[in-house]
């Protein structure tokens, strides 16, 4: 039965590589499912790259690394979090254990009965989304953060312009709740 | 006629009880609705209980408390405060006064004819819901700022390690609006 | 605990009187739960009053029947099968029991471990709501097939002038889903 | 103040042209807001235009006609018709009247306290939507049934094969409500 | 460069099977991306399976055909024709041309500037979705009109008791656009 | 062909009017669409006015200006900006250049295609939205930044007291997206 791994990888950066090669090691005759959260947003300073984009990053890196039995799923936010685990039930093939280092995604999963596994993080002081995002704006010292074949990726989508083009732009304010 | 207070309820504390019991005893011969906003939020730092936990909190509290011809009904967000009222007029009985403290709550009910009233707040500076939830994360003197009643199933449904968690968790970005 | 029995009562007819009757006959302790399906909707041939209409409908049944420990609550549609009785729990306070007469409600509470009961329903050949809408459009024969104070309330909201106009007014075709 | 007239354009034909000829002259000195309605609609048999196609037919009609103070506005579906005419109040610039001949816009209008008018239709037989997007995929007939200005615009964007080909497409299920 | 096909698979039949065989065998260098449209409905008589249930079916059927370089992606519907191109390019990898035969999907992609190819229908009189629910509502005889991976997997997830009883449900109207 | 301009208009400054004088004194022979972005917003410290006023501040504005040519459309969010850009082009009449000065409305319109002009900002120190917002809830020095027509405007619909109060409401968090 398949693992899953849920992130939002913006973008897949090296640690996210390392953890997949370690979990793939474990358990060489499971599939492993990567999701890709917050499938339905691009173009902002926190999630900069669509879901294609970012599957095809993780594409990529997986062929170079030679990894297998990988399947990747686009995600989009349901933006109700007790309904969550349900709707990734529905939405993806079966899976019976879930890795994650985000204390709600645990804490959901566990109430919904699942075992949850904590991966080691890889070298999180260099290996981490937001600063990752933020050595992009500046184009210097994300290439080797990454793997090469995301760096190629990020370069031929022109990432640093768009990154720096993001950070620049005034955020507008999300739409309010209720009253 | 219905009188209606809306409030979201993260948790229903002393206070609202308290409000609650001079509504009641001012019109007993009126039914007071309580409408529970943001319904379909939970599992994060503001609004930590799902809305079936919010209305079992109420129930408990009113029956503890021996008040009756109260209606509890959760308000899901509908995310356009000029429709707002007219929203609550097709999903709640008939009403024809409201309780509110929020002064935008105010403003929309008098721009659509209510007649809105300001309860007194009892005892604001303890009772007041970003501060029991504070104190729910640190798990020390929440008890006697809720209901005997709510503060029984705020223990049920280990809410002190839901907050705790809440707060450790790095909040997501909302998504943007338009760019 | 609570039991739940949902339906859409367009409107709350002499037969969802009667099988209300006789759950908290069998159940004298125990509080039933009526929740309001397809709140969102109104002013349509099959949905033709709002949630808070039919809230107040049945209200004033329960109490012209001397009925007590009923509780309301309407519940919008969304749109997911899969996900529903998740939605439900989420959304109401805890219930342990199902009534229901629909085969999908029941396949689906099934699969989430719920013990479905299936009321008898009461005299279903005069007690059917598409009959009694199409009554309301005639304006004859639908005053003694809904409790008294319901009819008073559907004359009260001008029912059969409402039901007679929705019948004569070409349906909107809905929103297509994929190509 | 402003006239409303809200329709869905598909297409805009010369029995609209007609009566927006009519309300003009009848009330020089008031603009007319022409709202298109299910803007977010389009390739399907029902909808088949844009709301952008459909302002520009609009557009270059009420311009061939030599008609001025026409304004042009898109409406998207907001699915609750309890709601529907504050949705336009908030959406729309300050209106004081309302044409209809759909009896179910005209009861939610007056509802709201709304004065609606019957504009007479105009060779009713003749000019109807759904008879002109039949002959349309036909690709016949269609010709003297719109504004030269919207049957040159209908070339342009090839319309008769879009029709054509909608007719042939068989149509998805829409998303069911609620179990 | 990936190839596109979109469909629904409810169920993923011995037809569309024969195409991905074809497909692949045409262009053995190039993976092929399979859309699961309408991801987000199932438990309707039209879409009784959920996107995981069809992925998983998917998935069982391509290993057992030893075909590689497929990759699946669940595609929930977003009800806008017009953007539904735009919406399929953010969400997917990269790919170049597109199989369909449906005409509506040919029309929204050639405008969009890619290439559609017609893939031959397999066997059409026998292997049709319609054709197939109808048979496992009945349960006879479709058993060898799916790969025999995904007949075992309908058969462990009750796929015959579930179309049977969704044959039986009085269909819910859907929501209404505007008035 | 049109040149397009979206902003919120939160309100229609002196600013904004000048941009739109300019734009039509360049190009007298092509009309001028104005999008109204946010249009579903309202009653909040950032979108105070509803899409219905603010068309009717840039109506009256225009017609005390004098100028011609402007077509006015509210544009609600879609919240994928990777989709943004293609909503325009469904809900807009034919457009084919752009005046943006948001970096992140350039780059989306630029990937699509188009050609995008900065206008130049007019005395951006005294006319930018934020600025003017801050000194209608203080009512003071904010009417000799708005255009004549709008400060009556901005008066009869008591913008000064909306403001305050806005201010000094709490804002409520906004829904999360996925864990």
């Amino acid at each position: 039965m398949r693992g899953l791994l849920v992130g939002r990888f913006q973008p897949f950066h090296a640690g996210h590589l390392e953890v997949v090669r370690r979990l793939r090691a474990e358990r060489p005759d499971a599939p492993l499912l990567l999701g890709i959260g917050s499938a339905e947003q691009s173009y902002t300073l926190e999630n900069p790259f669509t879901a294609g984009e970012r599957f095809e990053m993780i594409a990529r890196a997986v062929q170079e690394a030679r990894l297998d039995r990988i399947e990747v799923v686009p995600v989009p936010d349901i933006q109700r979090h007790a309904l969550w685990v349900r709707y990734l039930e529905a939405l993806l093939p079966p899976f019976d254990r879930v890795y994650a280092n985000n204390p709600l995604t645990e804490l959901l999963f566990e109430r919904a009965g699942y075992r949850v596994e904590r991966p080691p993080l890889v070298d999180r002081n260099r290996l981490e989304g937001t600063k990752i995002r933020a050595l992009l704006a500046d184009d210097r010292g994300w290439q080797d953060r990454v793997p090469p074949a995301v760096a190629r990726h990020l370069g031929e989508i022109g990432a640093p312009a768009r990154l720096r083009l993001l950070r620049s732009a005034s955020p507008r304010p999300p739409a309010p709740g209720s009253p």
